[in-house]
């Protein structure tokens, strides 16, 4: 192939792969056909952590894992070559730079779980391998705008959402520490010490209450229907904030949509 | 009859059955009774699956369950008879055309399963059969102006609404996957895989909290902590979404009857 | 006594006893006084129910209830003396009428519990006094300009709120019927009909999550978390409408606070 | 060392040490360490009362609560001495005056345990001096812009605050009172008295749902199904309060920062 060739088919599939750089709105084919590829590959990797699933079908599941990681394996070999197109990425160099982006590690780490799952027994090991295969998902977030509104909005009000954690974070050491005090000689399991009854507080204070631990003597009994009021108010902290940044973001969102295209959808 | 009759008949029963030919503002008569009707037949139908109730006097249930479908019957082929008085429904044509509109094959839904609870002892059906009798209620959307503003309001909201459903769908994914890694090898039965591990995330994430499932490593536990607080944070968002958008739809309606009726209630 | 002086007596004891005739802003040092013998009145009555409590000191607890009902007895005949000041309840007609008003009522039923309890050994209507006496809480509700503006507040949204509770009923409804349709066959005693479903749908639409029942097959499993992320959104709906109102209530408020008391705190 | 030297020593350690006096932005070098060494302290107190912990390294946990100890001792006499650089904490009766501020009785708090703990076995209170040490994270309150913000923002909305929570604790009885009329016969030992329904109410109507207590029945399930209901919407009132609140509060301060600094971060 000539030079021309190549750098034509590269430019191509830099468009058709690298989404900044496909010319109209939307996805090109090629990437909208990857995020259901994704999606497939993550719910085939939550099903086969299921034995009850895989024992009915093994070898289904085998074949299956090994296609996606072969397209998956492909589809960073396309991106690496079409990297070239960008004046960063270029020559050796460049592709060793692009290969550290954010976005290229987690494609890495999408692929490889397959080979080491081949070569290993340890069952931790297995386990975090399916979870990388899961982590692919996070692939989608290369094609999301909305993740970067969410991010946005959420960045605007940091200090307002991080004053609210410190303010959770004082009531369940408070919490934790009082009904230590009151419920330590009863149920020395549950409340024996302040970090045990921290996994308390942190329940009763998101008011989840799973019921697995309640104090019972008096006074941690008052102090449970505070924390648990505490709790309620301290809900409606980063309620109102979040509420608030969202409906800002979306707000600006629809300005710029409606003044960037004046006869779009 | 001559034709004149006829045709006045069909006329008036089209004024009195479909609310929105009812020429004065809310509903005639005859749709007030029958919105009586269809609350009462849901609520016998609701009591019938309890056995407790049925056994203490089976024939009384029997009859009641028989003239209601009786009277829905005659109801059916009363608007049937009177959708003719809509050009749109005119001959045995539009008829047909009638009777596959949502709402009158919601109507017919709502007759059948009297005569297949008796021709049946399936249990799997005749539970089916009591539920299209409940289905009833979904009858009364057709005199609903509230639904229309709820959906509405829904409507204008929808991509924010589903970016948070999306968030909460990435983050119970999350936490599945992470107490998977945690509490596989503790609990197997409960968090043995991905999909079992997130019956536990969802109940940890919407704050309901059964205590059937609950993490015991620390791991799990500190994970568990997150995730509740995650769960309060996620809730914020369709929270403050809906609030705004009921908000404004509220508004906009009583604007419109302010507009519309100028000496109203 | 002259009548000059009756009439001046019973004006002043008018003054004080009825909120709306003290001329100055706030309660008269009698109604001030009253306040507190309820308040420490309903915790006599709530720890009386309590029989570790009174049985440590029986005696104390007769004697400081008959206490109250001759204090409260004594505010009684005064209240209906004093009412003679309002031409309305002038003679033995406007007694009769003001005895019928619905404040009279419950400070006549917050009086009764005594004779009746002192004369009877039914288990449940001793358990009905007790609850009276709690009912003189009630009586607090004379003193509140702040209930008044809950009240208001509660109904400009009335639609709203009636709405949103047509909502949960609806999804309450549907969704102990579908959970009827999974589990009546595994489990007969909790899901064996809609009625008590429904004990479960409550439970786990409002995020209460006791744990006493819960879905064990897989449909009801995804039905229970889709119930979860329902009851969150149906959570957010009168959570909106409530804050919106109350902000709304409490502006006003201050706006009527500013404008009528030029220099006040 | 002469007077004048003295007295500048004095000066600069009041500089370092009040954060007030302190005339660059921010915290001075020596209060960024202080507040590091408070959390550390902290975490080691709440580590130290987990026996899994300190057994495994008993003699670690005596020498660093020392050194803290030494330490905190330490900064307690400095800034007892550089106290005397204010006019108002000058000469013996001026340093004893400053001794009983909130903050230096925080500090001497924060210093007895270990001389405490030293010199008694009664384990409530070495819990006590556990709690104590957890105080000290209080001493960060020294330097926190943001707690005063989060106090004005619910001093300035109190009156709503208190209106909220006493319409709770009035549900609060009404439904305790219910629950005991209906389950006192059926479960005793839970509902037997109105302090013991409490313990259900409050856990229902806060939504946590431990499920160690519920009602069985029927009369008591309705109102726990209202109760929960209610609790939603109570839940709804601060909510809507507290999150306008903060919204309010955050913008005033924005707004003063951006009148105050006008080349600032």
């Amino acid at each position: 192939m000539s030079d021309l060739t190549m750098a034509r088919l590269q430019a191509s599939m830099h468009r058709l792969l690298v989404p900044e750089a496909w010319p109209r709105p939307g996805l090109s084919p090629v990437n909208r056909a990857l995020c259901w590829l994704i999606v497939l590959a993550s719910a085939f990797a939550i099903l086969e952590t299921e034995e009850v699933v895989t024992g009915a079908a093994p070898r289904l599941f085998a074949v299956v894992e090994t296609s996606f990681a072969v397209v998956f394996g492909a589809e960073y070999l396309a991106r690496l070559y079409a990297a070239g197109a960008d004046p960063r990425y270029r020559g050796v160099l460049g592709r060793l730079r692009y290969m550290l982006t954010p976005m290229a590690l987690i494609d890495l780490a999408a692929i490889l779980p397959l080979y080491i799952a081949a070569s290993t027994t340890n069952p931790m090991l297995l386990r975090l391998c399916r979870l990388l295969r899961i982590l692919r998902l996070a692939k989608l977030g290369r094609y999301s705008t909305a993740m970067r509104l969410v991010a946005e909005a959420v960045s605007t009000r940091r200090h307002e959402l991080v004053l609210s954690v410190v303010l959770t974070a004082g009531t369940l050491l408070v919490a934790a520490t009082l009904v230590y005090m009151f419920e330590a000689e009863s149920q020395p399991q549950q409340f024996g010490s302040i970090p045990r009854a921290m996994w308390w507080a942190i329940v009763t204070l998101t008011t989840v209450g799973y019921g697995d631990v309640f104090p019972v003597t008096l006074g941690g009994r008052v102090l449970a229907g505070l924390t648990a009021i505490a709790g309620v108010a301290l809900i409606a902290i980063p309620t109102g904030i979040l509420a608030a940044a969202f409906s800002d973001a979306f707000q600006k969102q629809r300005a710029a949509e409606e003044a960037g295209r004046p006869k779009a959808d």
